[in-house]
């Protein structure tokens, strides 16, 4: 059973994906009909071929450039700066934004060796100073790089002038105080709104 | 971006994999080495291409006779009927059992459809008289439709003098009695084992 276990074997190293799931992916793949199986095996293939990198932004896309940097109904003079590309998807998902926005590429990590040269930042105070932008709302993970990075990013624009703001940390929509962890409660307290 | 939609949506239809997965795994296919998803492409047809029924037990196999069904070492009078190829390969996982496997390709259930002659019981009933098949072990899921086909086959072998058994039910190894549920429990303490 070679080819089953070549496909397991790789569909275990996606992520989410273990060793049971990945075998009862590959059980599904043999049962599903044969259209299934070779749309799958296409499509994987044609994301490959055809996705690219956006030259203005950074996200993926498959003409240059992609339809946010493109799009009329943007604020142009906005910018939103992300680690990656599925970030985009999920602010826009949100529908509260009509700027446009920046891939960073990941954020600064030292011990993963990722460092501000790593990211894409001097495309980004290009595209700011070609761009006139007016405000920069940073959207980096609430976490110790996402954080570094704000703080780099923060220090990269003082002194232009530029409306620097980063997304607000508090209490998810829908959760329980009971269960939020302490940090987040400090930061939902601290950053508290006025009524 | 029609090719990372064609590929998100052909992945939420996968098992166990929802919209979020879905999107995950596409940005990894999309992230990772070019490599990596030509082996992917590539595997996932060819376990459509190469993976064929085996003659004998109806299991998954590249080779017909399986390597169960054509291995020395395996105890031939025993045949353990499963409903899916793929509880074969929980079955061996567990290193219990040496005998032969009986794919029946599903359960009776009146409710999808499916009857005693939409299951290979046919050759189930031709193997136990070509081999000789001194003992039948059971091994479709507890469920309604699973209990429905040991009952079923019951009945078939009635009369034919060969052993029939099922697999136990009982509460699962290093589960904890609080979290069992009521039937379990029942049938746990129904087949308690005396020590």
């Amino acid at each position: 059973m070679k080819a089953l276990e070549t496909l397991v074997g790789l569909l275990a190293r996606l992520p989410g994906v273990g060793k049971k799931s990945a075998q009862r992916i590959a059980y599904h793949v043999l049962r599903a009909d044969s259209d299934y199986a070779a749309s799958l095996a296409e499509a994987i293939q044609s994301v490959r071929d055809r996705v690219i990198s956006c030259s203005e932004c950074g996200s993926y896309t498959e003409e240059d450039p992609c339809s946010l940097c493109a799009g009329p109904g943007r604020d142009r003079q906005i910018m939103c700066v992300v680690e990656q590309p599925s970030d985009i998807e999920a602010l826009e998902g949100a529908g509260e934004y009509r700027g446009l926005y920046h891939v960073l590429g990941g954020a600064i990590s030292p011990l993963d060796g990722v460092g501000p040269q790593n990211l894409s930042l001097g495309r980004l105070v290009d595209r700011i100073k070609t761009l006139h932008t007016q405000e920069v709302i940073l959207a980096t993970n609430p976490t110790v790089e996402g954080d570094t990075t704000a703080l780099y990013l923060v220090k990269l624009l003082s002194g232009t002038g530029i409306k620097v703001s980063r997304l607000a940390l508090g209490l998810p929509v829908g959760g329980d105080l009971e269960y939020a962890d302490r940090l987040t409660l400090a930061r939902s307290l601290r950053g508290r709104t006025p009524l």
